[in-house]
């Protein structure tokens, strides 16, 4: 007791181990199946498949009626994956593409309720799982769908996962799409490499990786692009969100604090008497930096690790709304610095996809 | 081809049976170990482990030496689950408690960068692995000091993620403790049912729950309190991070669109100006809501759920930046709002878990 016991590893050999025969002796072998064959962890992978997997020919199958197909990743959770992958669907679809929206962000699905879809429910036909359309161009198939109580923990063992998301490719309906944006989980999961292996043979365009500006969360994206190198998925870009705060002047409350430490809203006041002395400055931007990005941020990690920077999108209160109500950003709100910017990215990876 | 294969499983049955078998039958055998038996996903959960798992008892042997356990839990990353771990381990140091901290955010671990230890090794003794201590009374575990890249992807199958858990829970030296903070990965993963069962036995005060105001987050967190039902472990409360953002007005930068569309940063003019004919508007507090609680935010959600509502912390540059540069943001930072919210918050907590 109290002592590491004789199975204990010592300080080093935990995690080499890990990334450097697992993921890269499947990543090799992607589209194999046999992914841990001959790998030292076959005891622990045990999990994966064994064999030719006839899956990834009906995946292939139902892949070729899809033109363009783009990953959205991150590193991190809660950098605005899902909210990205929501409105470059809305956009593509805008732009009059047909597009279908994969969720497998499987234990935390959020794109039901950012596509204004919650409560829906997919249906079966004899093509396949039909998926639930916000436009007759925008489809979207989410586990969200499925779960009789949203309230519910799903907790899905790997396995499990990895059954899924590959029904996911294999069973959709999709028909004709000029794109499918697939939303993933944030990290680099089981999910992830099951992803790669199960999409690699069907080909592709890329994926885009969405990160804060923070160093917690560049971190965390260094590895997911090192992850799109070794399986060989195509980095299309990097996005940083959340990448500064710019509201109106005149859309912010104002608070004093009295000599009692007691606060009072004074807004009315401090609005009166800016519009008596110096009325120009209610239609000011303000702007600030939230999230602190010690370590130079997104554009120079992409530019260090040699992939493209997309842009900036900037804080704002209404992208985060967009996505509360489910919706395109770029109808209400698409004078919006956020919007704007999310518009210039978009194009930018339109041109890639389309140009390659 | 194109049509659900025999195995497709009809709507509903996919989720159904993950989170009616697996965890509940877990959670109410938890701390056996022999969790799948008679589970009729039993072949897909084969990964858990058989039979009496002589590692329980040395499990809490280890924390036989620490007082309080807490768990820091959320459904959804991003939403400062490790900051909230990271500041609350340094405020339970200040009041001379002596704290360790555990990370076991396996795939992301940030908590070496916001306790300012990147670059730490741990080191081994007879005693079992050493802690990497910030302050003598302040000691840390983390994946994150055993990476030997920290650029590279790491990626754990489920059944190594388990054991290396356990270990963490096992093998560390962390002596007499009051405190033991538990930073966990987002959501309601395999990690978080293992973590349950190995620490079950041993007992644990409760979790802290943390999210943002948006209704996707609180979607997540909704699953996480129930997961927590389920398995038994008390939910100390619910804190409310990003929960709207407050800057003195004269902390902004501001910018002036011109006539051709350009923008022109006009701060210094600006600041003179309120200088001249309002100076008392520069040190006026604005405050805006960025982030959109479209459902009612935590605190009506804690009310619906019976859990505590531990109270609102204010989205301002100062915690991130605390969390980037890995420091405390109790002593450079201790007047800001969010520091003093979060001060209050801790608080609370502190009365609850002691008074029980």
């Amino acid at each position: 007791m109290g002592q590491p016991n004789g199975d204990s590893q010592p300080k080093g050999d935990v995690p080499e181990d890990a990334p450097e025969h697992c993921p890269g002796t499947e990543s090799e072998q992607a589209g194999q199946a046999s992914a841990c064959e001959g790998c030292p962890n076959q005891q622990i992978c045990a999990t994966a498949p064994k064999g030719p997997d006839p899956d990834l020919a009906a995946i292939e199958e139902r892949m070729r009626t899809v033109k363009h197909k783009v990953l959205v990743l991150s590193g991190k959770g809660g950098v605005g994956k899902s909210t990205f992958a929501a409105q470059l669907s809305f956009a593509l679809a805008e732009a009059d593409k047909q597009v279908g929206l994969l969720d497998i962000d499987i234990c935390g699905p959020s794109i039901p309720k950012m596509l204004g879809l919650e409560g829906e429910e997919i249906h079966q036909s004899n093509l396949g799982w039909s998926p639930v359309y916000v436009e007759d161009n925008l489809g979207v198939m989410s586990i969200g769908f499925m779960l009789p109580d949203p309230d519910e923990a799903v907790v899905w063992r790997g396995p499990r996962k990895n059954g899924l998301i590959k029904q996911f490719l294999k069973d959709v309906y999709w028909g004709d799409l000029d794109y499918l944006v697939i939303d993933t989980p944030p990290g680099t999961s089981d999910e992830h490499i099951s992803m790669a292996q199960f999409l690699k043979a069907t080909g592709v365009d890329g994926a885009i990786v969405v990160t804060t500006p923070q160093e917690v969360s560049i971190i965390d994206v260094r590895k997911e692009i090192n992850f799109c190198k070794k399986v060989g998925i195509r980095v299309l870009g990097v996005v940083e969100n959340m990448s500064g705060f710019q509201q109106k002047l005149g859309a912010f409350t104002f608070r004093k604090t009295g000599p009692d430490g007691l606060e009072e809203d004074v807004t009315e006041k401090v609005l009166a008497e800016i519009r008596a002395v110096a009325p120009h400055l209610e239609g000011l931007t303000a702007c600030t930096e939230i999230l602190h990005a010690s370590g130079g941020g997104a554009e120079k990690m992409a530019r260090d690790l040699g992939v493209p920077f997309l842009g900036r999108i900037p804080l704002d209160a209404t992208l985060s709304r967009a996505a509360e109500e489910g919706r395109s950003c770029f109808t209400d709100y698409k004078d919006a610095p956020s919007s704007l910017a999310l518009k210039a990215v978009i194009k930018k990876v339109l041109q890639t996809v389309e140009q390659a």
